[in-house]
């Protein structure tokens, strides 16, 4: 044991959160419904690992052996959730640190959220951790989901909440309730995330050493985050400025107004900060600033999936009039630009297209048309050097497209691959058989679909902005 | 006949495109998959009175006898859908004007959307609809749904799309395809819609002659518009002028850019005009704004089903912290006030709500609330009078709250009808099961749910600017 604490540097030891070698839950719990008892479930029913309940009142918890301490624990253990009255949270992490645990989770509330007393609490429990060298995430937090490397480590019940697929979005949130609630809504949407991190009361563990982990995590092509208030701003800034140059990151920042950041205060405690200071940081660094939960992974799933275009000019291939024109007034009005097409490239549509379709752009292939004609559209706007991204609207509860159709898609996408650098997205109106064919589409052709003219060019939108500064960023290194 | 034919009345003669006594199909075809066969397909599965195809080569159509023209009709006949190739529609609708039909629905295409001998075409068969005394819907459109009168009278594949339930709604589109695509997210969504017009190329009857017919149907709460353009500019501010101080109307009108009115001009003739013109008709008429789909029937959901606030104060009740910041960030960004809530009523919400909760205002209940702490705390800003409207974020996805809840939330709501001037509005985060909460709270309750803070606020703060118009408008009155 060391005599003076000492923080470890940003990102180290935080691997363990997401690829344990064993597990131990500190306060496993045989009720139903108990924390320690849904933390536990969701492990077992997630993680290939070794689990240890831990439970001096218990043989068995959910059919795994028990232990009465963390110190009777075998080998391999290197992360400990806990699950027990704030109180004595202290003394089992104590434990944790003296049996070699590398990482805890700590569940439990009760610390500086609630007041001075609770705040005392936070700091010793700080000093342990600091103490054994070890890292910690919360306390106050809903845990971490790691669908990446098949880790449930939070206390939601599955049969309420939605847990994602694996995939590309890493997601931070400093509230664990509106975490929960957005993997809820991507579950039902169908869009994967690689690792969701609630982190709490952030007394050890913050943002800067998750995106540490992140930004060389394989399975993580972009990072969503939800913050109320930043302690430590350079830090902070200095973890953005190392991560977005590898990884896009979006940034949904709470408590932009005096309203919201008195209501931030009393909800976790923090500072929100004058909202200019974090804009001008969010510039600085190329991290897309958002207002909206939704908007939050709308843009995380287009981060995540296409490239940031070469420039401002869409083209816009639609099924039907009305939404090219909604698209085109949308993307205007974020400051790209829908160029005419030439003559030239105008022609080589025509002959390609039906006779009522209209081709400057947006092009409307219109409502009659196949599978070939809107195929024909995209390629030849992919391949033409007057657009610099595309925006697709198909039209699937009316139009004759088949069901062929994100097959055939995927067979251009990859035809075009040696030159794609367009990003493609598709805005998807209508309901849930048009939306089938939406999900086939993006698995298919990883071409990511929003329900409206208006939120496929926003997310389009922040593509460019990303690109934008990616080009100013390295402008500037060279 | 008439000699010199007039442009009948705004208004008159359009009840029989919604309540027919009898419908005729002209060019109903057996051929599956034809608009002359789906139309009448659709109006088979709907519509309760006497339907005849007619169709000179066929028996019988669909197992309905068919008859070799219009004039071979028996009664009672008096609305005509026509589907047959542009340049026999004139004969047929003169046909359908001899044989005593009062309206006219022409799907065709092929008028003056396609060049100058179209709009001669279509000069032709108006001045044939006005000899009769007819009214015509189209040329050039998808048809009328109308469920509160059970008629379905537009051509497409109730396999392909989605056909909303009856509800309070009514909704034109100057552009078929995109009014098809919000029909089919609505019917997914569970929106109920009273009546959907497609106007096509408005050769005759237009928003203003619609619109005169809406403000005095029953069955239509709120009117919820897509245009394009406006040929007849006053006309079109009369009819909103007499419209908005009986009823709600947002609009979302396209070609507001540069780029977009090139592709409106594209796309349906229309000359989209200056926004700057619009906008400012807009305002003068109480009319509500927008540029998305999605939140074009956001906000006409919010109009349908809740009361103006008497002023911008909103009381959020939430039970999570994160979402309270956000939903309060959102009113104050659009102009809304959350004030923090006086010493009394947070001493009245401490005695009812959890010890942890926060009541400054967002009233923060936290995820242990139970129903009745979330009750209470939306009863006490009910019957406060510190705030004009509560924005409710209930966390279906992880809260306690039970499946009885929208029932126990219909009975606070009838127990305050009284004194009900308050909108109440919810945020529903998450997933499918939150959300088969959120639409049973939306049955029993009437209290509109929105997939996330920001939705929720936009479509408040819609009702917030309809009432304050309303109130200047009866001020400049009295």
């Amino acid at each position: 044991m060391c005599t003076v604490p000492e923080r470890p540097g940003v990102g180290e030891g935080v691997e363990v959160f997401f690829n344990p070698k064993g597990v131990a839950v500190i306060g496993a719990s045989r009720e139903p419904g108990k924390v320690g008892h849904m933390v536990l479930y969701n492990l077992k029913h997630s993680f290939t690992g070794p689990i240890y309940p831990v439970n001096p009142r218990a043989k068995e918890v959910l059919g795994l052996p028990a232990y009465p301490t963390v110190l009777e624990v075998p080998d391999p253990l290197d992360l400990a959730v806990v699950a027990v009255p704030a109180r004595i949270v202290p003394r089992v992490v104590e434990e944790a640190g003296e049996r070699g645990v590398r990482g805890v989770i700590v569940l439990s509330a009760g610390f500086r959220e609630t007041g001075r007393e609770g705040a005392r609490l936070e700091e010793e429990l700080v000093k342990t951790v600091y103490e054994y060298g070890m890292r910690m995430i919360g306390p106050n937090c809903i845990g971490v989901y790691s669908p990446a490397s098949s880790l449930n480590a939070t206390f939601f019940d599955p049969e309420r909440q939605g847990f994602p697929p694996p995939g590309p979005i890493a997601f931070l949130s400093q509230s664990g309730a509106l975490g929960a609630s957005i993997l809820d809504w991507a579950a039902t949407r169908g869009i994967g995330v690689s690792r969701f991190v609630s982190l709490g009361n952030k007394a050890d563990v913050d943002e800067a050493d998750i995106l540490a982990f992140l930004r060389r995590d394989p399975h993580t092509r972009s990072i969503a985050m939800y913050i109320e208030g930043v302690a430590e701003g350079r830090r902070f800034r200095r973890a953005l400025e190392e991560t977005t140059p590898l990884k896009p990151v979006v940034v949904l920042k709470a408590g932009r107004t005096e309203a919201g950041a008195r209501a931030a205060a009393s909800h976790t405690g923090s500072l929100a900060g004058s909202y200019s200071i974090y804009e001008a940081v969010f510039k600085q660094t190329g991290v897309i600033p958002t207002g909206s939960s939704e908007e939050l992974f709308d843009i995380a799933l287009a981060l995540a999936l296409q490239p940031p275009p070469k420039g401002p000019r869409v083209g816009i291939v639609t099924l039907g009039g009305g939404s090219g024109v909604l698209a085109a007034d949308e993307a205007v009005s974020l400051g790209l630009k829908v160029p005419r097409l030439s003559a030239q490239l105008q022609a080589k549509l025509r002959r390609r297209l039906p006779p009522i379709a209209s081709t400057q752009n947006p092009v409307d292939v219109t409502a009659s048309a196949t599978d070939e004609h809107l195929l024909s559209a995209i390629a030849l706007l992919a391949e033409s050097d007057e657009v610099d991204s595309i925006i697709i609207i198909p039209y699937f509860n009316i139009a004759t497209i088949s069901d062929e159709f994100p097959r055939k898609m995927a067979a251009i996408i990859s035809h075009v691959a040696g030159k794609k650098t367009k990003p493609i997205l598709a805005a998807v109106t209508g309901g849930e058989k048009a939306w089938d064919k939406a999900r086939a589409m993006e698995e298919e052709s990883s071409i990511p679909a929003y329900p409206s003219e208006a939120r496929a060019v926003k997310a389009l939108w922040a593509l460019y902005r990303y690109g934008e500064w990616l080009r100013r960023h390295r402008g500037g290194e060279g």
